[in-house]
């Protein structure tokens, strides 16, 4: 009997990976009736995140309810997994862009709504939390998110204030003694798959407060906030973060959780084969199906494909790629544990025509992939 | 060890089946380099038929004097193969219209060197003929192969003459008296790849002979010629050629072929898979790779890759196809013996772009194919 594990990524503006699972069980239930189907579809930390993990290893969707960017009340959610052991939270749930559309202002937005939900896992009896980064409208460094579980912030007065991104040059100590107790046997990994650090030119604020809605100004300003802050925590809590790879993601919030909270920041699709327990639902009979939008020489490098490449090399299990383009040489992707690449353009035409077409190309293609298998 | 059959047509306005046969073999020494290839690059009776068979199944080329479309001496060519038993003739090659590109004329063109080649053919003894039509500059019935071959053609003073599209008209008689004799123990596979009858609205002059450079009064004059042979021929000859499917081919030559040297017809495609005894080299075992430069739901039943598809059916060897675009639902391929179908585009781009990566796009698409095939 044949085995299959589909961990596509999404393929960025035509479909999301949970409905390219959906797509290719569909074509497997058609040539090999009789397979077992493991679907992953790849979260990375954004919005979506939680339906994926659901989708991937079952599990239950809570409600909560929390602050919104602006302090407002609002109902989120979040997935509890792994029999209730383990909270996935996206933080683009209740801190991300889409809440504030014409309101952005990253000087004022919080992310204090997560923290909330992270103490709703806590009141569950999570023994680990995994926090999604991605899609938010903040740059508080996650202050918001540290105050509601505990973490107080003061400011020259030693008066205390949960900091929003324009006042984080406001404080001047950090206390943690009052947090969460709780959290203390609690494993926080997060999900991020950017590079960049908490602040200067390939900061959180240069980088990402644009989109935000920040100005040339702000994003000066809210940049010389976050060094600040690195300070702070550096001098009160003996926290070098100034180098933190990944540290800039979520407007600096992965910074936060790390100096806060000890979390450990990962890459999604890592994050994605931890919690699955890829080792264990793979063997080297398994064929694993993965993909994204476009792959190139450089990208094939980069996070999902080879993220996943690189383990089922370990184990010997054959990987093939469906992807909307390949482009250039793609021999390393051989090399690093590939089998094949294929693409799902039945017809040369540019993406402009073709993106309208991306399900049934992706059946076609994926069908007749599958027809081969079975020669 | 693995066994490739690879019989791809052409990729209409890219690459050649010779040129998609070289590159499929250089994929198959890098992913099987044990394997057994057969290359049999698939010729439809065109222009490149002659070193289609003789790449298929080796031979030797022939040099031979005869006359082009306007009696002129010229330079032509033949193919000789299983052992100089076989002649491959592409008609094409002494009349054709890239010979006469700045005077067309179908009234005044012949096929005489077209005899003539046969004529050194069966010097050298050949046992069978193929000959291919397609290609022409011609619109004489192939009277004037006929003549090169010793049939007698007759006006109203009884005086012989050899016709072209402008005269068959003038034909009252046809004596084939005196007819090579050796033609008698000589077989004449006619390999052509239209449906159209000789004469009427679907017949040779209406649907080709505007290319060949008539405008709509000789169109309608080059018909009547036509339509007058057939009527000669039925009276004199016995024989009713008016709904002859693809009698109409190169000008009606198809339908001398039958008239005067009781000719048979054949599909490009089914002459290829019996002259290099398809039967023989195919088992179950073999994969057979064909392909062509578009497919949708019409055109898989069409010539080429239908042609294989059935007969590879029979003996329950896998198809898989290779297109340059696949379009609309093609599940009745699969009903027809095929495996897959895969297409070349590794980028969505228009065919105003990709055409110019016809070569590479092949190459990456049908590496990945076979390392699939090998996991």
């Amino acid at each position: 009997m044949k085995k299959f594990l589909l961990m596509p990524d999404s393929f960025k503006g035509t479909m999301s990976s949970i409905r390219i699972c959906e797509i290719m069980s569909e074509c497997i239930g058609k040539i090999f009736p009789d397979s077992i189907i493991n679907s992953v579809p790849v979260a990375d930390g954004g919005e979506g995140s939680v339906d994926c993990f659901l989708t991937a290893v079952g599990g239950k969707k809570v409600e909560v309810r929390c602050k919104n960017p602006y302090f407002e009340d609002m109902t989120a959610y979040y997935g509890l997994i792994n029999g209730g052991k383990v909270a996935v939270i996206e933080m683009a749930v209740c801190s991300g862009l889409p809440l504030v559309e014409n309101r952005k202002n990253p000087l004022k937005t919080t992310t204090f709504g997560v923290g909330e939900i992270v103490k709703d896992a806590l009141d569950k009896g999570v023994e680990e939390i995994v926090l999604g980064l991605g899609g938010s409208c903040t740059n508080d460094f996650g202050a918001g998110f540290a105050s509601a579980l505990g973490v107080r912030f003061l400011n020259a007065e030693n008066k205390e204030f949960i900091p929003v991104g324009g006042s984080l040059s406001d404080v001047c100590d950090i206390d943690l003694s009052n947090i969460d107790a709780r959290l203390k046997d609690v494993k926080i990994t997060v999900m991020c798959d950017v590079d960049n650090p908490p602040y200067g030119k390939d900061g959180a604020s240069y980088v990402f407060a644009r989109q935000k809605g920040a100005n040339d100004e702000q994003i000066e300003f809210l940049d010389k906030g976050i060094q600040h802050i690195c300070n702070v925590a550096k001098e009160k809590l003996g926290k070098d973060l100034s180098s933190l790879r990944g540290g800039g993601a979520a407007g600096a919030m992965a910074s936060g959780v790390v100096a806060f909270f000890d979390g450990e920041l990962k890459m999604g699709i890592d994050t994605v084969l931890d919690v699955v327990g890829f080792e264990n639902i793979v063997d080297k009979e398994t064929i694993i199906f993965t993909g994204e939008g476009k792959i190139d020489s450089q990208s094939i490098r980069g996070k999902v494909i080879s993220g996943i490449s690189k383990r089922a090399k370990k184990i010997g299990a054959p990987v093939v790629v469906i992807v909307g383009g390949a482009e250039g040489d793609l021999s390393v992707a051989y090399d690093i544990g590939i089998n094949s690449i294929f693409t799902i353009n039945r017809l040369p035409e540019d993406f402009s025509v073709s993106k309208f077409k991306s399900e049934e190309n992706l059946k076609s293609t994926f069908e007749n992939v599958l027809r081969l298998i079975n020669i």
